[in-house]
């Protein structure tokens, strides 16, 4: 009997024109990372549990898919698991290879990830990170150029996008300010969720979560201001000014704002009280992108960390990365419509296929094309010729080559222009230099 | 205490050096499908057991990697696995899909999968396949393209190889020429191993597994028999005469090495009667390509299946394909020394930091070397220049440009060679023009 063809919930296949756009984002990312000096590295699929363990809190630990272990220790507990994110695997790359990397590592890193995530609209169980990420250099000049590739990249892709920029000292002074600095966590998660749920509702959270009256009557101030970057720049600075750590974050804020102002990034760029993000390894810069012309939730983060290799034995080594959402950007790609249209999965040109001798002129053909960068095929099957056009036009083929016996006589091409239906006959060397034109 | 960091048996990192070098390889075989009207698709790591068991043989379903069923399920028996190769799901995804799929379907997948199986120096748990097939057209125009496929891959990485070609037809054809129709497997295993093992040894395995010393003594011409393709040929008309299997095999032979002819495939191809590889799906051609100057395994094998989706439910899809190994590729280049030297995973350029007013005039000049397509960095950190050189001598990167306070007054950038020591005092515009330069 024949067995049922499905793949695992929260799982994808991607077709010929999904892959193609899919490897439209990689490279442009890969490209820009590259023209920044960031080179790749890779991690295995599959880690020991001990370096996933504990890395994501408890409620990560339960989304990690683990391994059954092979061969006669197949009832033991699971030793491995596959990743969860790119920054764990990193982190234990660094220490790992410690002695063999060059510090200022600057790395990216494109592998796909696992969550054991209840599957739904734009949540996968298998998903691609982007991950770009400069470890062993605290200078800020760092943040500014994860934001320059930000820039770069969403310039490149057209999409227009609004940066956000936070800093964890200056949340760690918050909570120092209204007296609670042990409160950051549920400070700090409530803070993410103001632009879901609101003002009453965070206030509320953050009573059930201990917090006293004063408090958040203390914090309502840092929940409610509005205004721009230069005037929140202001109001923190007030507000935070018997916090000395608070003061630390304003002054790498300031310093960053001020290198953006002078090397120009084109994206709009604002500091923004309420971005937190879920991760609680940040020290220092958090970063959150979003699109402005498509709904849609971040599409790229990160931040500064400091201690990410010290659970691995290797403390003291400041780092800050980055990462894109690649299907969330796939996702405004095609919202927005801006997937270049002449990208394609299908060859440039097709031979129709008229028969063995005919094939081979056409085969020498198109070994001389192919030289010339040209994609092409040859239809493999003597079948009618309405067939092969059809397949041609469904595959979206813009060129159909013809080479039958008067052709070959008269040594030319026919080529037909499938998008508007024209032929015209032409010599290799013409057909060439048509189709080599970008 | 800090966690020991080490990764699963069998599986590895790849370094900055190591994943430029195999995207190289990745990057060449991409470009040259795409160039022969390959489109790329991707499928999910985890795949239904149903789908992978049975598929691989007994031996096969021990070495599936199993994942743990997530939750409530966590007690039942596994549900997923890990791919084991990309036939399988390439056969499940042309089932499941069958409907949006044009046929021919021509698709290429570059994708990682895993084997428990024992690590071994060039075995690893987890690898990259490289695989390439058309399914959907019986023609041996399809057999012709990939053979021009391998050739042009390998032409194009540096490597000379030899590629052989047989046919299961003339094997079968074998089997009943020797009066054991049954024995066609045992036949092909042994005839595998004539290479390693050696004609008495193959001959004492066939005895034991049941053929008779006649039918024993009727292969040993198959066995003992060198010469060319032609003569190979020529012998194998003889001596399947009475075979119509086998003669269908040799009629194919005889087209494919003709097409080869006529087309001109620049690489050695031989007819070897000895090929028969492991995989059981095979039902015509039969491909393995090997380096001619490097001993090593095959590094790309292949052939025609006739059934390869019939097990999911779509019966008589005739389909033909290839797969290059990566790893061994990658071992061949380096054994041959032939990555090119031009292939860096550094930035082409690195400014000195001197400070935070003379970091902003490099980063002005850096994006327009970004434009012009140069890959740049500056060292992040404010330290002695000593650190800064070494640093950029210990990454290869070639030319390190000095913007100081005299720079800056006379509008000039200081460009050292870092390969000649030279350095000399130029413009932004003659450093875009002297670096634009491949």
């Amino acid at each position: 009997m024949a067995q049922t063809t499905t793949i695992p919930k929260g799982t994808r296949d991607f077709n010929p024109t999904e892959s193609t756009r899919r490897n439209y984002i990689f490279d442009t990312v890969k490209r820009i990372f590259t023209l920044y000096g960031y080179a790749p590295i890779e991690t295995p699929a599959m880690e020991n549990l001990t370096t996933l363990l504990g890395k994501y809190g408890d409620e990560g630990d339960k989304l990690l898919f683990k391994i059954q272990n092979s061969g006669a220790d197949v009832s033991k507990p699971c030793e491995k698991g596959l990743r969860y994110d790119l920054t764990v695997p990193f982190a234990r790359f660094v220490v790992q290879h410690q002695n063999e990397v060059l510090f200022p590592f600057k790395r990216y890193q494109l592998q796909p990830v696992w969550r054991a995530d209840r599957p739904q609209k734009g949540r996968y169980r298998e998903f691609y990170q982007c991950d770009v990420d400069v470890i062993g250099s605290d200078s800020l000049l760092n943040e500014l150029e994860l934001l320059q590739i930000v820039d770069d990249v969403f310039k490149s892709l057209g999409i227009k996008v609004c940066i956000k920029i936070n800093n964890r000292k200056v949340l760690s002074g918050i909570a120092d300010t209204i007296g609670c600095p042990d409160k950051l966590t549920d400070i700090t998660v409530a803070i993410d969720k103001l632009d879901k749920i609101g003002l009453e509702e965070v206030e509320s959270e953050l009573e059930a979560r201990g917090l006293s009256k004063e408090a958040i009557l203390k914090l309502r101030p840092v929940l409610t201001f509005s205004g721009d970057t230069h005037q929140k720049l202001a109001f923190i600075k007030e507000y935070l000014s018997e916090s000395e750590c608070g003061m630390v974050g304003l002054s790498e804020l300031v310093s960053l704002f001020g290198l953006i102002l002078q090397v120009g990034i084109t994206s709009q760029v604002v500091f923004d009280l309420s971005l937190a993000r879920g991760l609680s390894y940040y020290t220092g810069a958090i970063f959150e992108v979003k699109a402005l012309d498509f709904e849609m939730g971040s599409i790229c983060g990160g931040g500064r960390y400091d201690n990410l290799t010290g659970v691995f034995g290797l403390p003291g080594m400041s780092g800050v990365g980055i990462s894109f959402g690649a299907d969330r950007i796939y996702d405004v790609l095609m919202g927005l419509n801006k997937f270049p249209s002449t990208m394609q999965d299908a060859p440039k040109v097709m031979f129709v296929n008229l028969g063995d001798s005919e094939s081979i002129t056409a085969l020498s053909c198109m070994q001389a094309l192919r030289q010339a960068g040209v994609s092409v095929a040859l239809y493999p099957d003597r079948t009618k010729m309405k067939k092969q056009f059809d397949y041609a036009d469904k595959r979206g083929i813009s060129y159909v080559a013809i080479v039958g016996e008067e052709e070959i006589k008269q040594e030319i091409i026919s080529l037909k222009d499938m998008n508007n239906g024209t032929q015209q006959p032409m010599t290799l060397e013409e057909m060439i230099k048509y189709l080599e034109k970008p």
